[in-house]
């Protein structure tokens, strides 16, 4: 079947490779901004300058440092191919800035005044947009509407006030599709400048970005025309069991920001807890509007602040509730499966070719723990272990660990959770009896026409 | 064009009866739990013992018995292949609980302290995730993370006490993209223990999920790797006309409670009423926070609550509106079909093969009374018969019947609805004469630019 | 790969036109109703008898007058083939209401008695469903179900109250999934009969529905059978840069109303301000229920009316914010571009064909403001001309324009904002000297384990 996106498909790499080679030529003088090379998460950045407040952590990210000149926070943005490590065992070919794909969380005061350079490294034409704030409308990053396009090796300044606080992105409105496609977006937070009714201190606060590319099993570059049928879907552009996992305190009040940059909707479920949406990128909302979820719908270009105490100690899963989304992507060349999909079609290939039923037929909870082999650079579509055995998972997943001991402050990895003495589900050597109530065997009485159906006409 | 699911598409059943065949030798010995075979809607179970509550209805669907054992409501679930009839025509080969795909609504009271049982008898590991519950985490259901996957022919014990009232799922985590593409999943409801402000008294409880499965025409079993394509869309494994009415009494107030285990959105719409959310997976929403709403959005790994007075008399559909929701499967072997498409690309063809114009091109309405041959175990696209014809419908699609007569706690369908004389709308001979109001003819005044585009730069 | 949908994919067109030359012969002694034959957009209609309010304007289109018959206001709706431009230089075949798809707004006063006359000149059965409405049963409009469907010739009559405030739309219930692939549909404004405490006055109020089709370059007619891979992401049945902007008065308070009859959710974001959902076609929402947001999904089948005080001054994108949603249809065959997504899987092309890398390779920015040959009555996928170059988008994307200057009343265009002075982002000649806070090149400390993982087995 044709579809819309066939078109283009485009490999990037090679020619952006030597586009910016031509690029950091020009920019060869400039000094260097900060810059990252691995996705390691770092820890929050205390604020050194301007006006203190709780930092954010960027799940495998960092925040961008900033200087202070006449009382004005001076950020630097590098717009640039970066490679991405998706999970161990697989780099991609990415546009981000700064190194990494996301960009570096920005994190300002209300009330800041901030200017940002950005310097464009790649092949083509770019803008910054400040998805949700409010600013001058020529600061408002729309390519050809509110300024030119930043050529390659240039680089633009815009400045503005942060006036209200919340949760934002940036993103290219130049090309966008294709260049967010790449990966090219990151976070923005706006903490309040004194205390705000509707904004609740919190002890953790979480941020990332939902992402997704369409990547060959084998391949680096996305496929940038690709609509709808991605194959990995990422927070921070990162895919189980490559993403960190969240850890906090027991009884931490904790804050999640999650914002969506791919092309569809993503249920944000969390296990063991409910929690309430406080704020969108539109700002917070009325307490007297919320609504106690467990999953929360997060759609396109949207942010959400969901917020709870962490009460229950153990490791809780969070995880994007469509269950392709929790699974990497999957090869179509493995040779055992071709022609598995006709077969119930067909009928007939079963008595023909009945060899093939051997694997897959069973379904695919071995595949968690075995070893297929795979194209260079490829993950497999189910992974990660466990201290019960292999998840089986892949994709927007990662696992909440809330335990009693964790030192406020600390975010590193506490481990797998001590479960108390008899408090997993356990194997049972024979069923029970019974119930004692029985079964409704009876004929159905409900729902048979009470009367003959009658036709009014 | 290639998908990252062409992969698989297992044929599931061969293999299935197989390993099952294994299963049950192994549990041979055990006593067998209530099960159900067919799919007619049984009436709300009554509390036979423990804390009395209104029980809801599941649509097409039943409540699973329990018996008390030292104060512990006991369940036991069965996970093994089952047969499932979709509508009156077809019956699926899927994945299931205790005879049936979805598996028993599960009813307990806040409070009480339960221990379920499951047993595996499918051909892989299974486990069992209690959606939304709060519970100590070893009982979680998360294979490798919480405990270690159920194998085949084994039995696990969860326990723990269902803390708060509201609706919930289960669901496998364990190979759970394939094992729901199957349909193994179920209903939760924990009745209130007291009056809950939040919570109303309803005359009529009823509760469905919505869940997909892609079936080739002539094929029973679902391809479990299809992320986008699905085209069977269901109410409890159930298409339209296969699913029950919801029978109402005038002035009934009504919750129908709907959770999603699909890939998309559901946005389930109701004719003539507006109803409230009243309540998520996570819990009662505030008053304060509710919207009125005639069509819900109903995301993946959510549930919804709706309430509505039903005041207004007549046959009101229920459906999802996304219109390819309400239809179910389209071969695409039919011949006289085959090159429409590219018909009106290419131009040409109209003056070569003018007659495969045939049927189709005046739309496909005739479709809802025609009987074209279909494969076997196939339903048509379009179907059901209403009092006035066919409705053309499919999928998911149902009829709330409202009647000032329907006797109280009776679920029975009435049959259809007797219009009062002059209410239908009717044909008349002519057309009336012109509106006095001349209609705007001038040419378009707005929008014109005011002044030629002015450019900043 | 197959898709469920293949089997039809009809061109409608050619047996529409000559079954519609039968129904128009049969209409032929009949008073026209008010028709219009273009897309552009008409000045809100001022109510020239009943009660006065203050009328909606409807992006590129308009407001179907009526007649008032001993106190009922009476309309005429016309469903048949139009054809629609979707914008400069591309017209496809739909299906509309009264010579244009979507059909012209109805707007009446709560509490109004209205009639209106539905005359069907489809080559096909129809049926109008007043989606939202509280109306008797049989004025529905679900073929089969609530009436019989009105074949093709013959006029029905509707008749009801307009019992409550709000947006509403109205289409087909009837094959509906072909006939709103064809744009068979329109908005229903009711007004409220006297102050409301929750809906504000505005001063401007737009309104518009989103629709989807999949016609293929150099093509029409839409192809009926598609249910995911739309090309052309409409609103009110045009395309960027064929949709009007939104044109209003600093400090204004506006009000937008969008209604979704495509087969996804739609996240409706706008630039500059934030806003509130104030309504659905449920009904007007508490203030204390309400959210900020600078996006709102509207999901399929649901109605959303937005509003804000337009306060910040200048040219503001309004736009979908899934980037394929702002992007035209993309053609598959334009030669410079085939092979290249096999580049990155088969990785040995790079040295047989280099220069096939030559366009797309750095990106599709330049495809803003280049003129690519393409296929007759085919727009560019990326479009449209700003003040400072070409903007590069498509489909559901426009432009509200904020003015201190705009007179009350006036919808007019005003051209170009002027920014002042030194409020564009503007090109520096060299970045700036580096952050005089370090990056933090420590190794991570956070997130490595605190201890060796433990497995409590």
């Amino acid at each position: 079947m044709s579809t819309r996106r066939d078109f283009f498909r485009a490999g990037l790499a090679g020619g952006a490779v030597a586009a910016v080679g031509v690029a950091r030529a020009a920019m060869a003088a400039l000094p260097e901004p900060p810059t990252r090379s691995d996705a390691a998460t770092q820890p929050p950045l205390q604020p050194p300058t301007g006006r203190p407040y709780r930092p954010v952590l960027t799940l495998n990210g960092w925040t961008l440092p900033w200087r202070m000149v006449d009382g004005v926070k001076e950020f630097h943005l590098v717009a640039e191919p970066v490679k991405r490590e998706m999970a161990p065992g697989m780099v991609a070919n990415l546009w981000g800035y700064n190194g990494q794909s996301p960009g570096p969380t920005i994190e300002v005061v209300e009330g800041d005044r901030v200017r940002i350079y950005v310097t464009n490294r790649l092949p083509e034409a770019t803008t910054v947009h400040w998805h949700g704030q409010r600013l001058p409308n020529g600061m408002d990053g729309v390519a050809g509407l509110t300024q030119p396009a930043v050529p390659p090796g240039k680089t633009f300044v815009y400045e503005f006030q942060a006036r209200r606080p919340g949760s934002f992105m940036y993103h290219p409105h130049a090309d966008e599709m294709l260049q967010m496609a790449m990966g090219l977006h990151g976070m923005w937070i706006t903490h309040p400048k004194a205390r705000h009714p509707l904004i609740a201190d919190v002890d953790r606060d979480f941020c990332f970005l939902l992402n997704a590319f369409d990547i060959e099993p084998g391949a680096a570059t996305p496929k940038v025309m690709t609509m709808l049928d991605f194959n990995l879907w990422c927070w921070n552009s990162r895919v189980f069991p490559g993403i960190d996992s969240l850890n906090v305190r027991q009884g931490d009040r904790v804050r999640i920001r999650v914002g969506n940059l791919t092309m569809t909707n993503h249920p944000i479920h969390l296990h063991g807890h409910e929690f309430e949406v406080t704020g969108t990128d539109g700002g917070p909302i009325p307490r007297s509007a919320r609504w106690p979820e467990v999953t929360t719908d997060v759609a396109v270009g949207q942010m959400r602040q969901i917020e709870f105490i962490a009460d229950e100690p153990g490791d809780w899963s969070i995880h994007c509730h469509k269950s392709h989304h929790t699974m990497n992507a999957m090869g179509h060349s493995v040779p055992t499966m071709l022609g598995i999909e006709q077969r119930d079609l067909a009928r007939r290939i079963n008595g023909i070719v009945p060899e093939f039923m051997a694997m897959g037929s069973e379904g695919m909870h071995e595949m968690a723990e075995m070893a297929m082999p795979l194209p260079d650079n490829t993950l497999p579509m189910m992974s990660g272990d466990g201290p019960f055995g292999g998840l089986g998972m892949g994709g927007m997943f990662s696992v909440l660990k809330v335990r009693p001991d964790q030192p406020p402050g600390d975010f590193r990895d506490p481990g797998w959770w001590r479960h108390p003495p008899g408090s997993v589900a356990r194997e049972v050597a024979a069923a029970p009896v019974p119930p004692t109530v029985a079964a409704p065997t009876a004929a159905p009485a409900t729902l048979r026409a009470r009367k003959p159906h009658q036709h009014s006409h």
